[in-house]
């Protein structure tokens, strides 16, 4: 069954939102949104292919989680408080069973996070999904990639490389997207960390998240904030639910160059980081993996001696 | 010759905006913007995919321009000013000369409308283009679609139907997208309607885009207004350079069904029409075509009698 466009969005994309701030949302040429005086705007936008950030026949409800996953995602990186989300969507045919998941895996990320569907566009063509995410927070707070300083410590979030690892067993045939594996789980439905987000605001010195891998992210937020980095290949955090199946070196590339987690890579004055780091462990889980030092370039460690390892994160085009 | 996605984002779109309201704009997770006190945030976005809204082959300066010139139309149905653009673009290969002429396209309209380029994402995958397009509005002025009432003057802008006329054209092979054809030239760099939406704002008491069409359009509007229209079809705007070209039943159906001028359809309390009109003319041709009335549906009148006229308007997925 296929439905005409204007069916489309008022069956599937106008849910109420309980947001108090949208003064319009779908169904007029654009939105009219309330930004709270103080804030300002955050605006992030992420794109997902069928058959090259999603599987071709991936559940609908974790493509509808995935696409606004990956830009909730964008806003923990900044500290935002996420509110509104304009959705693209191109489709070879409007199949009504695809549509209802995929709404729904969006809608129950949208509502746990209070975010609002207030406009968008559904177009005929391939299967490509863009969200549009807004959010606000107040300027002073704003974490950025550029602002970490030599001696700062070295964070990230949580158990980056499981998503990973769940995406080869999918792509390997060793695991189903239906079943219950724990790390295909994780691939299919990762948590952006909004809450850590909040929580960082105005005491991290940078924050970035993980989208291309730990190693290639760590380089650019230190490009960004003029700095290199020491990195303790030992400290990084390995999941019990990653080494139940892998091996240690096969954890280590995870780790090191997964990127659909959403964990956060973030940096804090030293001075400030164990008090801080006991605060954060009440958020979720966070792991010093190293130091921000005044050269340029990252230098990975293994038990103090320097070892080499490919810094490349994942470039679309390369 | 192929690039890598950072250099892509470095070498295109990272060209210097004058806006003192960016404060934070391509390069990191989110863009950080700053909304006007008293101002409303207006979002909308649109997407155009290759074969379906553009055709394969299409000049990329056109394609750039169009991108935007559909978000802008958005902003200019609700007299909005528009301020900050996101850009998702999936290519399957990344080609200089292409990406040049998509850019150039963008940012000429861009920079007229002083729209500030600040974030993105590019992608492999089939050629979409998708901007997000973000602005504000007093709120008390925002023009919306359901404000329209019985007695209402309805109006329609310029010279709707010239871009069908020029698009059928270049699908027939009668004409070149490179040569000077001025319905192609409407077509490939159709203007958006800023400078009347920002005329029309608090005054009109209903607007919307002519996208689909201007009889499946002025649809929608009655249907959010809660009213119907009589539409005088003696009374279209016809353009000499469309007449030049087509007979008088084929003029009628370009304007009545074409789609991609961006025109505005607007209404207007004819107590104050009249005044409003002359002062309008400053801006841009405005024609009268109708009346809102208090019954539901389209009339249409030749001449004062009614005859019947499909209604449908441009449905992506019927």
């Amino acid at each position: 069954m296929t439905l005409g466009e204007f069916d489309l969005i008022e069956r599937f994309f106008s849910r109420p939102s309980r947001r108090g701030d949208v003064l319009l949302g779908v169904g007029d040429d654009a939105a009219l949104l309330s930004v709270p005086a103080g804030q300002v705007l955050v605006a992030a936008t992420d794109t997902l292919v069928e058959g090259r950030h999603f599987l071709t026949g991936a559940p609908a409800r974790s493509v509808g989680h995935q696409v606004l996953a990956v830009n909730l995602s964008d806003l923990a990186a900044m500290g935002a408080d996420p509110a509104w989300a304009l959705l693209s969507l191109s489709m070879p045919t409007a199949e009504e069973g695809w549509l209802q998941g995929f709404a729904d895996g969006l809608y129950a990320l949208a509502e746990r996070f209070e975010v609002a569907l207030v406009g968008g566009d559904t177009v005929r063509g391939p299967l490509v999904a863009t969200i549009e995410l807004l959010g606000f927070v107040e300027p002073e707070l704003a974490l950025r990639r550029s602002g970490a300083r030599p001696g700062d410590r070295l964070y990230v979030s949580g158990w980056p490389g499981e998503a990973a690892a769940g995406l080869d067993a999918l792509r390997q045939g060793l695991a189903s997207p239906d079943g219950d594996d724990p790390l295909v789980r994780r691939y299919l439905f990762a948590e952006p960390r909004i809450e850590l987000g909040r929580a960082l605001r105005g005491r991290a010195s940078a924050a970035m998240d993980v989208s291309d891998g730990l190693l290639g992210d760590l380089a650019k937020l230190c490009v960004a904030s003029r700095v290199g980095a020491k990195l303790r290949l030992e400290a990084l955090p390995v999941s019990g639910r990653l080494s139940a199946q892998h091996g240690r070196a096969a954890c280590e590339q995870y780790v090191l160059h997964g990127g659909d987690d959403y964990e956060l890579l973030f940096t804090v004055p030293a001075t400030e980081a164990e008090r801080f780091e006991r605060e954060l462990r009440a958020v979720c889980p966070v792991t010093h993996i190293g130091e921000i030092t005044a050269g340029g370039g990252i230098e990975c460690l293994r038990n103090g001696a320097s070892v080499a390892i490919g810094a490349a994160g994942y470039d679309h085009f390369a």
